[in-house]
């Protein structure tokens, strides 16, 4: 069986506290989710990936990337491993993107087809094809608990025709997705190995993607369309908002998501993609949506930037490079509980970063991490008080 | 005061188990030392060096090095925040080097006058002077538990000639470093923090150091020479051999450790400097080395090379690269329990590699280092059996 979604309680503002039920996790939303692009949150351990934040409760989910890890090392070899959890020992969730998202990246190396999309690896430019069934196969290969139907991301500005055309592939290819997904499922490394509280074998899930550039009327048919979608009386198990964060005003991400939520079903987990920022994810959070990756917390912290709390605006950005921290002994962010500013001081922080040693990017990576999940942990504490 | 050592016992060979008592840690030898370059084990967290090793007892003492902290972020900064034990919070035991290695690599840009050594740093080209006053006031406001003097590391091959002009700069600058020391270590940040277990002050160490190239008459003259310095009835606290894993044939390096040790005093520590592989510091520790440090474990360690337990020959070597491993998985060393092998597959640790992500260069680090504590921790309870 696929995810359970149990939801808790629901504000009049639409923000939700739920519960979602997956085969190597339950997972407490609104969540965030860290990005391990390769099979690892860069530079952070599994070990500390499990106990930071608030209680030590770690992080619940992280993600995967297709595109990646299908060119290196090869999903055939990661299902001959077991799946991606045995793999990379991440025994919590995990969900994996189509591929689309990275293959609309390399926009040079591309070529777009009813069939899907013909790219060439960044790595040695050798040419791939990526077809909503291949996108499934690999997905169902890797064994996330969470997979994504495979989509075309409508790139910022696009005009309405553009932007219909897109959502024409994108679903075309959920269709197939669905299709291909609902009867190869059965081929994830664990299928036999994982049982519900109710005895019956734990699946994969599968999400669609909301695409329609920043139209109102095509993210309604978008959603609209995506719910008709079905496979033997088996629809997505839970859906996303895409093809945000790719270079509009945040103004108008934000115009989107409130604009298209209304569309999206109450019983299903409802994904922002590729956001955001501290204050955005708690933004979003509050209008209704359930879960949010992005890998803004650890690019970041490989750039010196640290984020902290701040009395007055909840959340202030510290470049820890600044000659200002030069000979600072204060921790980071004195308020802050992570391993990071339970030791090191902002002088030591700098002195890393100015040398560009790998420790430096490990502690800001921990400490931004840490400032993520423990913002989620106090949303859903929020939407749990009276 | 000075550094207490106890001897513990002495073996026919020459092998010694000791214990040198410090300011910020009781050493047990024969000890490998961890290199911390810039005021960090590259790429390895402080609690885990600290937890590391058999039993978790961590690393014992680890090493700075003065020329690039001078640089980088400045040995007035680093005073001025209480000494480098503080700045990287490393509570434990440190040694810094004299800077006179890290010039003496700078072979293009340095001018060597009676006076000391002036040279372009490599990081802009600005030009500096080390004397050995300069490197005892630098090592004095780093504050580590034991300071180097200041020497001229006399290059392989070098004729008799040239060694001997070097040896004439290493003694000179001895006699200076030993006087200027002694007349500035009540300079040190923790001056008044830290009593031993007699109520008196606990203060800084200065070792000496051998040179004399490869040879042995020229090597019995420094040890026998630095041996009569001393200022105001105050000697050097210990002795290390330098000058070696300059380039020379390994036999040669183990030939001239063989030929120097009967020189050096019985009642105090001995450090070879700058080795070595697994099998070498345990070959000098069993002729009576006491102390060693390297980068070797950690360097490797970014290249993909683990040092692992091999029946026949004690040590094997593995190039984590290598095709062999991609779906392998074992852990690295079977035998080991350090916090890698416990978690992770031989599989993985080659995919971190062939992507150059950064938690590659960690986890190795963690083995190599977990395995270098281990060979020691086994050699110092092989000398305390009968
Ligand atoms: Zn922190
Ligand atoms: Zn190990």
């Amino acid at each position: 069986m696929a995810l359970q979604f149990e939801l808790l309680s629901t504000r009049a503002s639409g923000a939700r506290r739920a519960r979602i039920h997956l085969p190597h996790q339950t997972v407490e939303t609104p969540v965030f989710m860290p990005v391990g692009t390769q099979g690892t949150v860069k530079a952070v351990q599994q070990s500390t990936l499990e106990t930071i934040g608030p209680n030590q409760i770690g992080a619940q989910i992280i993600l995967g990337n297709t595109y990646h890890l299908y060119l290196r090392p090869g999903h055939e070899l990661i299902a001959r491993l077991g799946g991606l959890h045995k793999f990379i020992s991440w025994p919590r969730a995990m969900l994996t993107d189509s591929g689309g998202f990275q293959v609309f990246s390399l926009s040079d190396l591309r070529k777009i087809s009813d069939e899907g999309v013909r790219f060439r690896s960044h790595l040695d430019g050798s040419s791939h094809m990526f077809t909503p069934e291949h996108s499934m196969d690999v997905q169902i290969a890797l064994g996330a608990d969470i997979c994504m139907a495979f989509d075309e991301c409508t790139e910022y500005p696009a005009d309405e025709a553009r932007a219909r055309e897109s959502l024409r592939y994108t679903l075309a290819w959920a269709a197939r997705s669905l299709s291909h997904f609902r009867a190869n499922q059965h081929r994830v490394p664990w299928h036999t190995e994982i049982l519900q509280s109710d005895g019956a074998l734990a699946t994969q899930s599968l999400f669609g993607i909301v695409q329609g550039g920043m139209y109102p009327h095509l993210r309604r048919e978008s959603a609209e369309r995506l719910l008709e979608l079905e496979h033997e009386g088996s629809g997505f198990d839970g859906f996303a908002i895409g093809g945000l964060s790719v270079g509009e005003p945040r103004e108008l991400t934000r115009q989107v998501i409130a604009e298209t939520l209304p569309y999206l079903p109450k019983d299903k987990p409802r994904y922002v993609m590729g956001v955001g920022y501290p204050d955005e994810i708690v933004e979003y959070a509050r209008m209704g949506v359930d879960m949010m990756d992005c890998v803004i917390p650890t690019r970041a912290a490989r750039h010196g930037l640290l984020f902290t709390n701040a009395e007055a605006t909840g959340v202030a950005r510290m470049n820890i490079k600044n000659r200002q921290y030069a000979e600072d002994k204060n921790p980071p962010d004195p308020s802050c509980i992570c391993p990071t500013c339970s030791r090191y001081s902002r002088a030591y922080l700098r002195h890393l970063a100015q040398t560009g040693e790998p420790l430096g990017g490990i502690l800001n990576s921990i400490h931004n991490l840490h400032f993520y999940l423990t913002t989620m942990a106090n949303l859903r504490a929020e939407l749990e008080s009276a």
